[in-house]
């Protein structure tokens, strides 16, 4: 998990570490990738550019800053970092990632944990953009997480799936215990997406229908969402209702499906969402947070206050198996790729 | 769930309300209780004790101050409440609580979303210490928790039990999935509970035995806890590690049993330890997260920047039986009793 790389301060994992060693020279079960593209994380990019008022060339002065300073992309305000695209370059020999010289690959974990040098100066990028073209370089840990790049796909439709792919794999995974657990019995099992128009939301909903739900709904908080996910035909129902109210949201999910939810998948980045969502959930369901703007206390707080018996998750974007499944789903559901591409030609 | 009774804002849940109706006139489906003793969450009582300089008069005149005007206690600076015993005034025809008049009762939501009104001026409380004995009503929704204290315990004693009950009851039903799945399988279910000489913690490792577990670690922070939770012969193994650094955390449970626990409880408020939890826990293994100083964030980045596949669950204060199940293990188990009574000693 890249111990040996923390710089300052000591004995905290490489996410939580302020610097890292980014030395090229790879220990046995390291991988290092010769880097193309990085990717930012949205909030990261948005803080960056409006401190410097929209200047590229102090957006991009910046960046190299941190990164020279940290020895990873961290920004120090948000916390957050984003993925990265490039070629494997050398692999350890007893690295378990399975990854060969040459392959074109995306990390699948954050940069806030990954070395990085480059090497640059960021010459190709102008600073306004979440895309940053740069030459350097980039090590993988032991224990990390970096897929194939696959060549039927355009590489920024791959990043934009992958970069959410952990959501409809948790989901896949839950729905898939419900439908087990109620074998035999007539009851389909009910799935509600909030967010169901975005990345993750879209993909969830795609993952719940494949894994047998048997009822679903989209809620989406303007009527544009609404009728771009109706267009996309991967929901049993489509609703409007604004995810921070706890009655309005219940009430929409609970009528569109007929019951509560068995399982209730939040995936819009507002605070405020825990009660509707808990409300919103059958006894025994299964809240999955994918947000995150989801406040603990009020998640934890919420649903004693209802007396909701419900399982509630943290969303962790690892779940073996997520890349293959989430590109999957892209290339099966049109209805999918149709909503990644509008939104990659509106970026 | 006592959406009437919000007063400002409106259309929020009683628990995010500014302030509630706390009239006595109950709906069909409410309970009044006579309340004798409020028994303050001990962070907003040590924020408001501080505050004030340690002058109790000034603090029993903030606490009546925030009743009244919020129509709830809930300190503004801390959002937290407490808990209150009384005896059952009056149940609306259609309350599904089970609750008689005449019964003395402990209320398992927090004071956060419950009606109350102070009669007493709180003439009896000096405004140092965190049991308010006062004289008033409160009002228990139709979607609320109350149970009727045991007539052989001390109600201190019942109280302090009732407060942490979701956790061994979560605990428990955690640890039964996974024994249930290994069944005709020799490997041991693994539990390792952080924090385990407290309240909840206690609790949980009691639990964690009691549905299954085949070897459980309590891991304490000093000394003192360490001989406590030895001689209460709760675990079979206790081990001193601070919970903030991962690696001492996840190599002393892992040493501790022999392998990463299927089952890893967090009791201890203080915050970091989430990376330290996911590193305890085997693949496939659960994370249950007690901690309200718990970062959801951090749980969720932890996790992916890991690779670790764990499912990790905020800690839902309601399990259907967890009072039940938690004053039985008080009752069954001397290790519980003996810690419980010591720290009411020392309080």
């Amino acid at each position: 998990m890249g111990l040996h790389r923390v710089v300052e301060p000591a004995g905290v994992l490489p996410q939580a570490a302020w610097r890292l060693d980014a030395r090229p020279e790879i220990a046995p079960n390291e991988v290092r990738i010769r880097v193309e593209r990085l990717n930012l994380d949205a909030a990261s990019f948005r803080q960056l550019f409006e401190k410097h008022g929209g200047d590229g060339a102090a957006v991009r002065a910046e960046v190299l800053e941190i990164i020279s300073t940290r020895g990873k992309m961290q920004n120090p305000v948000t916390g957050s970092g984003g993925m990265l695209i490039g070629t494997v370059e050398e692999a350890g020999r007893r690295s378990p990632l399975g990854l060969k010289a040459g392959e074109r690959i995306a990390t699948l974990v954050s940069l806030t944990l990954t070395p990085l040098v480059v090497t640059d100066g960021l010459a190709r990028w102008d600073g306004r953009s979440e895309q940053v073209p740069c030459d350097g370089w980039a090590i993988l840990f032991a224990r990390s997480i970096a897929a194939v790049l696959p060549e039927d796909l355009d590489p920024q439709l791959s990043l934009a799936v992958l970069d959410v792919c952990g959501a409809p794999a948790l989901t896949a995974r839950m729905v898939s215990r419900y439908v087990a657990e109620r074998a035999g019995d007539a009851r389909p099992v009910s799935v509600a997406v909030i967010g169901g128009a975005g990345k993750s939301g879209s993909l969830s909903l795609a993952a719940a229908r494949q894994a047998g739900a048997g009822r679903t709904v989209g809620v989406v908080p303007v009527a544009a969402e609404r009728d771009a996910l109706v267009a996309a035909a991967l929901a049993d129902a489509v609703v409007l209702a604004d995810a921070r109210d706890p009655v309005a949201l219940s009430t929409a999910v609970t009528s569109a499906l007929g019951v509560p939810a068995d399982v209730t998948v939040v995936c819009v980045d507002v605070p405020g969402c825990e009660h509707g969502a808990v409300l919103a959930t059958a006894d025994g369901g299964t809240v999955i947070f994918f947000s995150m703007a989801t406040s603990f206390a009020a998640a934890a707080l919420g649903a004693e206050g209802l007396a909701a018996d419900v399982t509630m998750l943290v969303g962790n974007g690892y779940v073996p198996g997520h890349a293959e499944l989430a590109l999957g789903l892209l290339r099966g559901e049109p209805g999918v790729r149709g909503l990644f591409e509008a939104r990659l030609a509106a970026d």
